[in-house]
């Protein structure tokens, strides 16, 4: 419906106006009945709808509506399926249409900066691209159904240790390259409704009143046009937000909020315009929700819940096969260990927490998946509530195990270790879960753990065991998905989208996080995640992009369909993989980009694109990749622009970051001209990287004792030193080691030349 | 003698006292004959006098009068010996009176950032507290012969990539605990007559023209009294740096310099009062060297040359010795095999090259040493000038080592890897050197190799060999040395001062140096060498303080005179070490401090004290250590302060940074109460740390929705993430989630209230 927003707007009073910018309640937006403005309600909840039933706390944290429960974000990922992920947005978004929901309040695109974060099960990778491109694809989703999404926390909101107080200080690359370019294309390609911003401060502004972040790149750099709702209580100072960009005050202040900024408009201290543009962007945003409401939408829990299965199968990561110890036949003695068998962990608290529509009983769907020929047998093993031993369940575990052909453990963190508003202290599953599987392994030579975690752990207990299948924060159909893969009717394809490490302290960020009091510096910089261990040639536990199959992939016939290009080409990269196993199966295929010479730091390799296939035995198919220049470019600070460095580039295809199968070589060449200036603290070496100005330096050196070393030759590395000397001498040095017969005017206007030429 | 300075000042012209605050030439100061004020002679050359010829090319770098070259300060520190360095600083001043020459231009006491850093071989120590150590030794030394040194190079120089240009960007509390630090100690302690200022920029300024650096913390807090002389042709804006604290300017810029300082003060650019300050200082200095000038002085070159060898002996490092291949026997045949047995490679490239009064051939030595009942062959192996194999050579190189019952491998750094100017771009020694090293060790099961090298190699060949000596750049005497050391008529006893790490990528600064154009940011922060590997448990190739010796040591009865003391108290720690072996030795006993639990980031351990004791076979010592506030302190960037966090700490007293052999806890007591200022912004948990002003929060509470949580009990993480919800608040964040109950004003007041408390 079309409708004449400005006039709208024309007719509001200023109180009108001001009130619009903040919430009714704590989900709702305020309507005014007199112009049709009607409310619209907002929900938690990424990978699952979590309203509020009428009769909840204020807080909103607890009882919900039952909505499907997807894996969450950290499971999603290791999909590496923008299909898949988009059909979840679907699905959430016909939730969101049956429970009248205009917009839900995801996804989260934030980086995982540390494997500590506790809210990283809310979040898709360490890696920008692959963030950006799952979070597109779910808000491409969910807004397909006509309800709006919210990419949150924006930005750098990367742990939760001091989350409303801590000021996170990130260099201007560092931003452009990871944090901010996770949210960069999900805004671009996905275009969500409305965007979050964070509690933090960034840079030493909170990012509710950043008007550089909320105004300067995300309004007008990247074109976003729909609103900026402040995280729930994230607002410090509400006119400042509305100035830099911070439309929506959530939740309702009782009117205090509206107030301050009806005060700012009276005293001239902010401008009607700006309260105007931000209450415009509101109400295209309410209007667009509105005029896309279906009346007496449904949904079918029944699909939804199959989907799930389906998320859960294709995003959980086989990390360990040895020996093929994985699928199981389906015969046997089987043991199962673990309470989280029993008490699956599913989801992570918080924000996110929901109220799923079913729960699939583990044991239940082992035993079905299994059949009539095996046997299954259960031991708890360890306690949830607790990391100490229970000696008795200790000896139960071992003697199920022993009595058994092979053994299942289930392990991860129990919800108490995991959780928004707080992070990890180390990267452990709880003690007792440790004893468990060594007890196990030391009476049974065939042991599984099947891992539930939202996020990396450490496990010193590895080679005790022969298989690792880690299903993440499955969701409500995790136990289905379980058995699927356990039992080979489902071949794992998920791979990891995060870097487990050896150890915590092998992570970047392990010096720097989460902090000293309220200031978090992010000095491991450009080099998160496998940026870091690929470069520092550090190795991982499993490394970023890895994961198993029951089949083996083989790839060939890397093409690349030009060599020579320029930065503003296209360049088509296509590769051959070949299913070259006796099972179908899937495969996430992984381009990176190596600059070969770069005259500034680094990284090793990144991510530059990726394809999921599906393929029968035997079956091989073509995976085609475009490389434009942000695939090869870096952020040029004083530029304030993406720069490709002209020079080689290596294409690198690779089965993980750690796996590369083929690579080509590409030389890129810029359409960049940066034009050098030059002082008098520019180096020689500087200026005769420019051979048109040697003249103006020679005419500069012969004044210099430079124009004729004493030459004694003892010294091999005199001459080297010399030359080093002089290389880096700046300009006015060259006047310094003259004793006067180069003047300060010769030298001056010798810069001079050099800038005109 | 006593001179009237100001009167002198009061006598001088603007012009002669502008002209004093720069060189006659490029050695000397300039003398005013009419006023009585003499010239003074300042030469290179912390390890050896570098006293130019007057037949020398102008930029000095080459042919110099002979003197004694002692190890360079790499190799110093190794022998962790303040009193050995005294006695070279000694040997030094004699020196220089001899030649006469008022100040010695070092110590130098930049940190090695980096092991790449092509001038690491002239400074001490990754530790400030060792390398202020070693230069407050050396500087006592020098100065105790009545001629003056400059500590260089005044701060955070510590590349030569683009060194003139390049600008160090260091975080302050990564300045004060570690670049500065390494000055601190020394200037306190050794009171240089002067200070040299860096090339480079520091934190945006040149440190030619840095006030804060030059005035503020040296002159000022540290109390330095003599003058700051730049780095030669380090004057960037020559008033600008007079103003800064930069009294003179060398070498001579044929006054151009002296004219700016004139119009400066002509113009009221810069106050006479200033000039006249800066002429002060230069004339205190000018007018002592003079004063302490000994006529007809002269010195033993023998007996420098005796000492020389002694350092070296006391300095070199035993890295491996397995199964005890050393000492060698002196019977058999003993293959030597390398062209730097050779060509010694005894010191480094650069302005401290000197000419030495003689020079030990190592073959000579070995063959003295090792007496008439062995046989010792040579073969080249390798050559010098390039990195290529000769198979010739090599083959050579395995028949000799084949034939012999051990093999001597002299391998290292070329020249050409390594020297002032320019820094290294990998760690590996040639490749030919490697090859010799392998080939030798293919058909010889005994392999010592003997290093000579300024700074750490990878060692990807250490597990072919069964010994290393690491004799580091060994001065004049090194041969001798060498000999002493592999035939056991010296017992190895140095420790290194910096970190071998296995790889160069494992260095801290790897991913930051040399920086990007003209900015090198230490992001690694305090994490320099083993604060780094210890905090990161990332094991290295050698540790920091790592040395072998033929016997053994036993630390036994560490005592603290006080477990619980207040941070004004001082602390002394004893420890008894006991000769277990058969042979008489010298043992680097270290201590180092841990803080247990801090509430900032703080390295693993620090060294805070060492000592060298030299026993016989059964002998027993007592070692003790005095430990005051500084042990315990980090700096408080925000007090501008060394502050201990009170709580519980580690003595740990060890045979390296690696191998802790003994520990106590003292519980310090801070004397410093910094007084919270809280603020809208100040979260509940840090107001809750104070529990006198829990009634104030609670007041706030109650009319916040946390004051009574909905109680569904479904999820234990739920009451675990409202508790840190709660905690990470702001106390703003009480009146957001209200909904109007708790207003602004009644915000504003509870504030003003917890700040009266």
């Amino acid at each position: 419906m079309k409708r004449n927003i400005k006039g709208i707007v024309a007719e509001m009073t200023i109180e009108e106006k001001a009130g619009l910018c903040s919430g009714l309640d704590f989900w709702n937006t305020k309507g005014i009945e007199r112009l049709g403005i009607p409310s619209i309600m907002m929900t938690d909840g990424p990978h699952g709808l979590r309203k509020q039933r009428a009769s909840a706390d204020h807080l909103g944290l607890f009882d919900s509506v039952p909505a499907t429960c997807f894996p969450s974000a950290a499971g999603l990922a290791t999909s590496w399926d923008r299909e898949l992920i988009r059909k979840v947005g679907v699905a959430l978004g016909e939730e969101c249409q049956a429970e009248e929901v205009g917009v839900l309040l995801g996804p989260g695109a934030n980086i995982k900066r540390s494997p500590l974060c506790g809210r990283n099960f809310e979040y898709f990778s360490e890696d920008p691209y692959l963030s950006s491109e799952m979070a597109a694809a779910h808000i491409q989703g969910v807004q397909s159904q006509g309800v709006g999404t919210s990419l949150k926390h924006f930005a750098a909101n990367n742990q939760e240790h001091r989350r409303m107080s801590t000021n996170a200080i990130v260099d201007e690359r560092t931003l452009r390259e990871i944090y901010l370019a996770s949210f960069e294309g999900a805004v671009k390609q996905g275009e969500p409704w409305t965007v979050m911003c964070a509690y933090n401060k960034l840079n030493d502004e909170f990012c509710a009143e950043n008007e550089r972040l909320l105004t300067d790149i995300l309004k007008e750099e990247w074109g976003h046009e729909g609103f900026v709702v402040s995280d729930w209580g994230a607002v410090n100072e509400r006119v400042d937000g509305l100035r830099a960009g911070l439309e929506l005050e959530m939740p309702s202040t009782g009117g205090s909020g509206d107030q301050k900024i009806v005060n700012a408009v009276r005293s001239g201290q902010l401008s009607e315009e700006s309260l105007n543009a931000a209450v415009e962007r509101l109400l295209h945003v309410i209007f667009k929700a509105v005029d896309h409401k279906k009346q007496d939408a449904s949904y079918d829990a029944e699909e939804h819940h199959r989907l799930a299965r389906e998320v859960a199968r294709e995003s959980m990561v086989l990390l360990k096969n040895e020996n093929n110890i994985l699928p199981l036949a389906k015969e046997g003695r089987i043991a199962v260990v673990g309470a989280l068998a029993n008490q699956p962990r599913y989801q992570g608290g918080g924000s996110s927490h929901i109220k799923p529509t079913k729960l699939d009983n583990i044991m239940e769907e082992l035993t079905k998946s299994a059949g009539s020929q095996a046997v299954i047998t259960y031991a708890k093993g360890y306690d949830l509530d607790s990391d100490d031993s229970n000696s008795v369940l200790l000896e139960e575990a071992a003697h199920v195990a022993k009595e058994a052909d092979v053994v299942v453990v289930f392990a991860g963190l129990p919800e108490r270790y995991e959780s928004e508003g707080f992070d990890r202290q180390h990267l452990r599953i709880p003690d007792n879960q440790i004893k468990v599987i060594e007890a196990v392994a030391a009476v049974q030579g065939r042991v599984i753990v099947v891992l539930s975690n939202g996020a990396p752990i450490e496990m010193s207990w590895l080679s005790n065991v022969n298989g690792v299948l880690e299903a993440y924060l499955g969701g409500q159909a995790m136990g289905g998905a379980i058995a699927d893969l356990l039992f080979g009717d489902a071949n794992p394809c998920g791979k990891l989208a995060e870097t487990f490490p050896v150890q915590l302290s092998d992570n970047p960020s392990y010096l720097y996080f989460p902090g000293n009091g309220d200031t978090v510096t992010y000095n491991e910089g450009i080099y998160v995640g496998y940026r870091y261990y690929d470069t520092k040639m550090l190795r991982p536990l499993f490394p970023f992009g890895h994961g198993l199959s029951y089949t083996s992939f083989e790839y060939s016939d890397l093409t690349v369909d030009q060599t020579h290009v320029k930065d503003s080409d296209e360049i088509l990269v296509s590769v051959k993989v070949k299913n070259g196993g006796t099972l179908a199966g899937k495969e996430v295929v992984q381009l990176y980009v190596r600059d070969v010479v770069s005259h500034i730091s680094r990284p090793d390799k990144e991510l530059k694109g990726f394809g999921k296939i599906s393929l029968e035995p035997g079956e091989e198919k073509q995976v085609t990749f475009t490389l434009s220049k942000r695939a090869f470019a870096y952020y040029h600070v004083e530029f304030q622009d993406w720069v490709v460095d002209t020079g080689d580039f290596e294409v690198l295809i690779g089965k993980s970051s750690a796996d590369i199968a083929l690579k080509e070589t590409v030389h890129v060449t810029s359409s960049v001209v940066i034009q050098p200036r030059f002082t008098r603290n520019s180096t020689v070496g500087d200026v005769m990287e420019h051979p048109e100005l040697a003249p103006v330096i020679m005419e500069l050196v012969q004044h210099s004792p430079f124009a004729s070393p004493a030459d004694n030759g003892e010294e091999s590395s005199s001459s080297e030193m010399m030359a080093a000397f002089l290389k880096y001498l700046p300009l006015r040095g060259l006047a310094a080691f003259s004793g006067g017969a180069l003047t300060e005017e010769m030298l001056d206007k010798a810069v001079l030349k050099l800038n005109k030429k």
